[in-house]
């Protein structure tokens, strides 16, 4: 379900008035009248965000918050308290258990509606990376230690001083270092060759004047700073502005009224969360990179081939130049493989692929698509050029004799076979894809005659009829 | 290079006012004096965008559209035209080319940035899912057909007589599906059990009055919408308005000015780029399905057992409750192997998995760690229990012959290590991770003996010292 949101507040108006809003804009809310009702519905349905009151009679609110955020399972569920409270220790303790933001009553609708899309989104950028999966299985598996790390926090402002002032009270309650930038210099400065900021933070009158939010539009919309945090310090911000600005993708909106402890763990909030995403996002790459590779000789597997050759075969005939394809096989491989074991077969395939890639361009494509099937794609090649590069290909394999685990060199070769790409008439992908696997056919019955001619040769195939 | 824009132009001043605006803006500006060298450049640098003027000496704006939009290579970069032609056959003929904007000069500044930043966080989008590998790799192996059906079109109006008729004057010349919302039902219409709209064309009055901007945010910030093309038809809209809808997200902003054939043009092409993303998170998915399962056997592979593992362990110390932890291995498969080939060997392992998954709970963890070694993890387990679950697996196993390729049938055993989680002291992940690792290895010991003692039988792990 979308948008499930927990309520978890022991007075029963609060809940219905609550529940009335959150309908109102189609959201599904849940409702828990203490804290062990709502940890508990926490951990079975896991809302999209929690609103949680911190006065309840059974368990403080305080204690529900350390707990949810103590479990991978709710801990990256964004929660708002609401307090009735305007006690600074309240608000301070409520952000140091892991509130992502506090709101205190009677707050404004609006920018409330507004806070819950804002943490919405990011929860949903986040689950995007991960959608269908373990929620809890990404992040739990790196050392907390990780996201400790000092950051490097930048302070965007048209008066140095005013900034200089607030880094020089920052300091003392941050790890993290401090610059000060001009709006000028913010962009030319953010380039990929140096380190982006983890966080800017954007002095207030900027925002005053549409400017903030422009150069937060602009941050967002950039390689080297988009998965930045970004925060606005407004002092008198219209409430339109604020709205805007969450709606825009802020992490977070600072105001001058706040104390600097306040400031401080805001901001270490936004760091945490910035490097959960950025560690997500290595984790999906990961996991990108290895679907593409075959673990074993570190080539390309046979999914990758397949899409790759697409490409090849698309602006080969674009071009109108050839492209030859050829497909190799080790001879008697399972041979190797029975007497000497798969450490030795292993040992074998890896360094066949190794010699294989070292005699080929930049540009040719090669992976390994079978158990011991090599596939090799070769663009702007020629048949005279192909069939010489394949000759030399038999060679390489040939003539050095594999060392193998265990001390042994066995002598080990290669059969292949070979075809040439043909310009079709129609470009289409659908027929592209037809020719790929024509092509990749044609090279597969060559390689079939070079192993019945004795192995160890190359076959060039007949051109199609 | 972060934000590299090409400048195709053939008029001196043309190109070095443009390029003064993108130098002050933070961008990297190329230049390009004809079409051909343009075209030369877009595929050598591949910038993040291109800024087209139509007239050009050596070969017609259109041409290159054209030719930019058939190489993989730079058919999925950006586009905006510039043109000095007012003619409507221009501005159709070159959205019909690929363009994914017309400017027409003059044009203002701060609104063509906008679009700028717009167009840049889509293609930085797209950009992320596929960071590192091949950006022409990725949609061309589907066939281009796909993105031709027909898809949903939501009209979200106050006036739905207003709607009503431009459905009917849109529907001739498209072949998607066209319904009317209003503001109200739009959000609770979209539920991801029902399929949500492909794209969200949202009417005029709402822009003026914020609402439509608040909608945007609205429907970019829950799951079911998040991904729909969302456009914007204004009439007299506020330039200020138009920029921020374009910073919320926007993927078009219409107006009424417009001819029906420009508009069914241009929801055409966003209706093109949103399927080709929603493809390319798709195979993001499939890629990470990959990086986390054992191809052969369909269970989870080691990598994604290490990390779930530390998340099990880290809540079984946090409950203060025991986890089991045990390592079964295939007795001597080689031998399998050996004297019946890898195809037999496969189908051995692939029935042994199955049966093990069978007698699991849907909380226990079952993986393929090694060749013929899986990994069981189960929470809240006591010692006698997981005692009596490893006896009934090394049973299972045992208890049935093996059907495997060719029809013959194979007795197979396992021997199975078995160790309990201990309550360690302090739960901090480094802690946790350090505790997996010797509760998994404490578990070989013991599989280990149950080998030494003669195989198909359970071993239980002592406690550590």
């Amino acid at each position: 379900m979308d948008g499930r949101i927990l309520i978890i507040d022991d007075v029963a108006t609060n809940r219905i008035v609550l529940k009335v809003k959150l309908v109102a804009a189609s959201y599904h809310p849940i409702l828990a009248c203490g804290g062990l009702e709502g940890l508990r519905m926490a951990r079975i349905c896991v809302p999209d965000l929690i609103l949680l009151d911190l006065m309840l009679p059974d368990l403080p609110g305080f204690d529900v918050l350390r707990e949810l955020r103590n479990d991978p399972v709710t801990r990256d569920v964004p929660v708002i308290v609401m307090s009735a409270s305007t006690a600074l220790e309240d608000r301070l303790a409520a952000l140091e258990a892991g509130a992502d933001d506090v709101f205190v009553k009677p707050y404004d609708d609006d920018l409330m509606m507004a806070r819950l899309r804002n943490l919405l989104r990011s929860r949903q950028d986040l689950a995007d990376l991960t959608d269908g999966h373990d929620s809890g299985l990404f992040g739990m598996a790196e050392p907390e230690a990780e996201f400790q790390q000092p950051g490097h926090l930048a302070l965007v402002t048209e008066w140095p001083q005013r900034a200089m002032k607030l880094r020089e009270d920052l300091s003392p309650l941050m790890r993290d270092t401090i610059s000060v930038l001009t709006h000028d210099t913010v962009l030319s400065d953010a380039q990929p060759a140096t380190r982006a900021p983890d966080i800017y933070l954007i002095d207030v009158d900027y925002l005053q004047s549409e400017r903030g939010l422009r150069l937060l539009s602009d941050l967002r919309s950039r390689a080297a700073t988009r998965h930045a945090g970004i925060c606005l310090i407004a002092g008198a911000a219209v409430q339109s502005h604020m709205i805007m600005a969450l709606d825009l993708g802020a992490n977070d909106i600072l105001n001058t009224g706040m104390t600097l402890p306040e400031i401080a763990l805001r901001l270490r909030a936004v760091l945490r969360s910035k490097r959960r995403a950025d560690l997500r996002r290595e984790q999906v790459q990961d996991g990108l990179r290895l679907a593409m590779i075959d673990p074993l000789t570190g080539l390309f597997n046979r999914r990758y081939a397949s899409a790759r050759m697409m490409v090849m075969a698309a602006r080969s005939q674009r071009d109108g130049r050839p492209l030859a394809v050829m497909v190799a096989d080790i001879d008697r491989f399972k041979a190797v493989n029975d007497k000497y074991g798969h450490a030795v077969g292993d040992d074998v395939l890896i360094e066949v692929g190794h010699r294989l890639g070292c005699s080929l361009r930049a540009d040719d494509l090669l992976a390994r698509i079978g158990g011991e099937e090599f596939l090799i794609a070769m663009p702007l090649t020629t048949t005279d050029e192909a069939q010489s590069v394949a000759r030399r290909l038999c060679l390489e394999v040939e003539q050095r004799p594999i060392l193998v685990a265990g001390g042994g060199a066995l002598k080990v070769t290669v059969s292949i076979g070979l075809a040439m790409s043909q310009c079709a008439e129609n470009g289409s992908p659908n027929a592209v894809a037809d020719s790929v696997d024509a092509l990749i056919g044609r090279a597969d019955q060559a390689l079939l005659a070079s192993k019945r001619a004795g192995r160890n040769q190359v076959t060039l195939a007949r051109t199609a009829a």
